[in-house]
């Protein structure tokens, strides 16, 4: 019936639908806008990997994750799996392949995350620097440990749960 | 340095904080408030479950997933589990099994969902009936073919495909 914004944040705007119900009356429900995100599950050797440890203010703790971030204006989604790679470790990719799209909230909310699998990974010589409230702490760990942190509810959240399930066959066993 | 509402819908609340950096600037974060949700995994034989497949008004498609909902005030999380499952399926469960809880969104929004296994289902009598604005079509299928559609890309969203990783061992394979 009809759809307005309710509220345009920095990083969220709330849009309300109206809609009519199967018995005529009317129902609104309020959908979270978000910029589209990305995902990236950096393998640095056959058997390792990198991930990020920072303060997430969402749940107010230090969470153990995937890096990743939002997809800026103007950017493609592989652009900003590169750019989110370099500020948040350091690294840059040869390779940056993407695996797949999913969603996160698609009851009440537009997000959706593009998973990337990045390889040939060198260190920047002049990295870009992170934003500006970021403070993160770089952690390498072999691909059988991250999954043990999954398993045990060590990684916490779910792009990082996901993302490692869908790289199984890319890193060698041990 | 200071936390503030700025905006409060039916089942969003916008939390505006502002953080000292580093740098002694100020900084704001705008955080999503949701309730706590649930999602619940029907294993309704040895080898199938049932999912549901709705319009979701966020991503705007019909989406195949798991079933599962927000947790009211004052209810626990397994009363919500059994609760939803009743409404988006027409089954009670005689075993609700919670499995662990999983962040959605760390990074802006304090949403957290706890998965439930549902076993020794049967049909509700006078079943709860469902939310007005859900017109919900219940679908059977075997633990290896909801696999085989999380793969596919045919199951889209993150709870989904999680909450099927989280009861492999549940499901006798064919």
């Amino acid at each position: 019936l009809k759809s307005e914004t309710v509220f345009a944040g920095k990083d969220i705007t709330l849009r309300r639908d109206t809609v009519q119900l199967p018995s005529g009356e009317p129902f609104e429900h309020d959908i979270a806008e978000r910029p589209e995100e990305i995902t990236v599950i950096p393998q640095i050797s056959e058997k390792e990997l990198i991930m990020v440890k920072q303060f997430r203010r969402g749940v107010q703790e230090i969470l153990l994750e995937l890096p990743g971030g939002k997809i800026s204006a103007g950017e493609r989604a592989e652009e900003a799996a590169r750019r989110e790679l370099e500020e948040e470790t350091g690294y840059q990719a040869g390779e940056m392949r993407e695996l797949r799209e999913i969603f996160f909230a698609p009851g009440w909310s537009t997000i959706k995350k593009t998973f990337f699998l990045a390889r040939e990974l060198k260190a920047a010589k002049n990295p870009h620097p992170a934003d500006l409230d970021e403070n993160i702490e770089v952690v390498k760990l072999t691909f059988e440990e991250a999954l043990a942190k999954a398993e045990s509810g060590e990684i916490k959240d779910a792009k990082s749960i996901l993302g490692l399930s869908l790289v199984k066959k890319f890193f060698a066993s041990s």
